[in-house]
């Protein structure tokens, strides 16, 4: 799942044009990417970059075989996504209560159970829908997290409807012991097509945990073209995975992705005009010389 | 083995002066690191930024418990590095012919029987020296680079009584399945604890080489203080492994490193005034503020 125009964009310090932001879009279905998370359906009070989510939603072009996804927080935003015409939604919370108290301002448990609506909206329409399980490695507010509390919250996303479960290290602090440990005890609550992980590289750790990952049998993983939206100089720098970098890694393993690394290149080059800075990417500094 | 000093430095852009180069090591020792590559004792006309190599040597503290390397490329090399009172020493070849030729202007035939009269004069002196085998993942004039060629220099050079082999990815370009299969190789000619690898962060994929590795039993790496010798911002950036990451990984893992993180950034930091540069490291990122 490439996540670089939502979860890449809402960070970044500089807002791209809806134009631009369309460009880059069509560019990473170019590369090859089928399943792109492009926007949210939030408050843009709380998301200013992504204050044009029904433009972005409705401006993209439609491709055989691509879906497009938009987070809801609740069932206006469900409303606003699918009327903009994304194929399918994602619904999020922090595996901690300290987490969403802060972000979402409620419990676990009531962040679940405000849930229910929207997806039984999903459910009644037949509508794909996702869930992101954030600081599923570590808290900011509660420090490391109990395998024990995600699988729990996991289940209860599955039987919700979740079609996959998007188990996030959102501060970066997760390692491949730890990562190993998290999808062992998982496995006993999900089938691992349903399972994917969605890794901040904050500490350079993401690669390594992706790839213990794999070998634990999870195929799914989010990331984001050119590792848009961290920061590696600004103070507690986070950011998802280079889609670049794990592309790269899986290729040279074996594990065909589908995915085109010079034209992804090309895509994220693009959007750093857009931008005003360079992208962390290390796959995409070895690589921009030669396709500059 | 923390080689910052030596394969960091010669490859910044920027030429230290020798006492910071001094301060460094100290503080290096200061973190916990008890191996330490200090300088190179090579032509100054191939490298400038280690033309302090006899300063260096001399001026770097001994402690209890901490050994000092240097690279010698010939006997010549070995009399200054010893007499100036490094504990071990170090040669260096390429897995290739292609990369040998270009490097040190010879086979790699060549450079073995070449280094026939150091290694003698090691064995003769009891002075433990290492061997670097670069290329062992790829070349930048041969391509991919197949195990066999690798592991029949490895025997040659634990033969010659090399105490560790050090497996180089030079450029950056390996990947976890390859690395296993590589070390795997390995094993038939090699002890475990003879085999370090020395991995390049150019495409982000050293720490999940470095757990691949560490599954299969090998315990020495080589890395880099900040990930010092990488600039991110060039074009066909290199760079050692961040010493900050893989102790950051390490630790996390429950591997005991004996290296103290806050005192690593600080030492890094400090180096980092010095080169008027950030360094690459991701964890030096996210530790930047709090520890500035």
């Amino acid at each position: 799942m490439e996540v670089g125009p939502r979860d890449g964009l809402q960070n970044e310090p500089a807002v791209v044009e809806t134009r631009a932001k369309l460009a880059f879009i069509e560019a990473l279905v170019g590369a090859g990417l089928t399943r792109i998370e492009i926007t949210a359906f939030v408050n843009p009070r709380w998301i200013p970059a992504l204050a044009d989510q029904a433009e972005v939603a409705r401006g993209a072009r439609a491709h055989p075989g691509v879906r497009y996804a938009a987070l809801v927080p609740n069932v206006k935003g469900y409303e606003a996504a699918t009327s903009s015409g994304v194929h399918e939604v994602a619904i999020f919370l922090a595996a901690t209560d300290g987490h969403n108290q802060k972000n979402i301002n409620c419990s676990t448990a009531e962040a679940l159970s405000r849930y229910r609506e929207v997806t039984a909206r999903a459910h009644a329409d037949g509508r794909p829908f996702r869930a992101y399980v954030s600081c599923a490695f570590g808290c900011p507010y509660e420090g490391k997290v109990a395998p024990g509390r995600v699988v729990d919250l996991v289940g209860k996303l599955l039987a919700l409807g979740a079609y996959e479960v998007s188990i996030g290290d959102t501060i970066g602090v997760g390692n491949p012991r730890q990562t190993v440990e998290l999808v062992r005890a998982l496995k006993d609550v999900a089938p691992l097509d349903r399972l994917a992980l969605h890794l901040h590289d904050t500490r350079g750790t993401a690669l390594a945990n992706i790839a213990a990952a794999l070998d634990e049998g999870v195929c799914s993983f989010d990331s984001s073209a050119g590792g848009l939206g961290g920061c590696p100089y600004a103070p507690g720098a986070s950011g998802n995975v280079a889609t670049e970098d794990l592309v790269y890694m899986l290729e040279g393993m074996g594990v065909r992705t589908g995915v085109d690394l010079d034209k992804l290149v090309r895509a994220s080059l693009a959007l750093e005009d857009a931008l005003g800075r360079r992208l962390p990417s290390k796959v995409l500094a070895a690589m921009r010389s030669a396709c500059a």
